[in-house]
């Protein structure tokens, strides 16, 4: 029998690591199932993206017809353009048995946990302000002003670490990426899950 | 700044595995700050039984003297002897940053549950009846009279799996080492713990 999915809210500053620990998850666990959401937008296609990989792309009158049939488990309003996370997918993916794994910010968090009390959420940090500043600026081409503005944004993003079930600090990605499996390996072990998953068993360990 | 440890109820049925798995945990973990709890008894000491180690083996009256100064997060008379968990041991290494290992059945569980309710539960189940029956006969030569009182008790003791937080299912042993292994590391990686333990890097982070 097969039991729900957990869904896995992961929020972080840019510059902690968050997309390449998702990435490194699901590509070390084939076996492991987990997807990651992908979120509908308004604004254009850029060069590289695929329409269905890095986002659903819809006409702004679809999406706001979304909207009103309640479609999105939570949307934001960001320069013009709308983003959301679509409930059906999600909801669809979980009852599958799937993990799912929804990249979001902390306000966006908020509305999911609202709407999926049962979601976990997980916070990953990096280790000091100079690291995620170094990380921030890889190329090391840009404006203090820029730079400034991204560490004001991370700050920001990091104080709300504390409204999270978890919180990984990505200091070292191979233990961090080791805290994460842990988690999701921990989660699959709650009782709940466990009861469901081995309903035969548990019936033939109990019966008379 | 070390933060509390966290105690772990750990609860199964004779046969499942349960002493084999806590030995693992702390024989393969030196560096994982975790200890066993040790019970307090009246009953007499067998051979190859180390005061301290097995048991702390105290006079009935001064078992009784310690139930009535509030002592034991829980106790029991069985036999005509008593049992009990002391509260002081196990309060003074929680504060030490350790976590504690309780090997105790259901009845136990839920007293300890009532008065420290932060604490986590574990259950561990066998695959089957069978190897159950397996494991509690490995000598072959017990009647089946005395198998089938173990089997019985054994069942009473699986029918309450659904009281924990956790549960392992014991089919491969090295399997369900990487469960339990799990279960601590994830539970150390709650957002509580991390603000304890990763408070000065946290202050520093969210300094203005």
């Amino acid at each position: 029998m097969i039991g729900k999915g957990t869904l896995y809210i992961v929020s972080a500053p840019s510059g902690a690591g968050k997309s390449s620990l998702i990435a490194a998850m699901l590509e070390k666990n084939p076996t492991y199932a987990m997807k990651v959401s992908v979120s509908h937008t308004t604004r254009g296609m850029r060069p590289g993206e695929e329409d269905g990989v890095h986002y659903h792309f819809v006409e702004k009158s679809e999406f706001e017809s979304l909207i009103e049939q309640g479609a999105f488990l939570e949307y934001a309003e960001v320069f013009g353009n709308y983003y959301g996370t679509s409930r059906l997918w999600i909801e669809e993916t979980l009852n599958k048995g799937i993990d799912v794994f929804l990249d979001i910010d902390w306000q966006g968090a908020r509305q999911i946990r609202e709407q999926m009390p049962e979601a976990k959420s997980v916070f990953i940090l990096p280790p000091s302000n100079s690291e995620l500043e170094r990380r921030l600026n890889v190329r090391g081409q840009d404006s203090d002003e820029v730079i400034a503005k991204r560490m004001s944004e991370a700050k920001s993003e990091m104080s709300h670490y504390n409204e999270y079930d978890y919180v990984i600090v990505n200091d070292d990605f191979d233990g961090a990426l080791v805290d994460f499996k842990a988690i999701l390996r921990a989660e699959r072990l709650k009782q709940d899950k466990q009861a469901v998953k081995y309903k035969g068993m548990l019936d033939a360990l109990l019966a008379e």
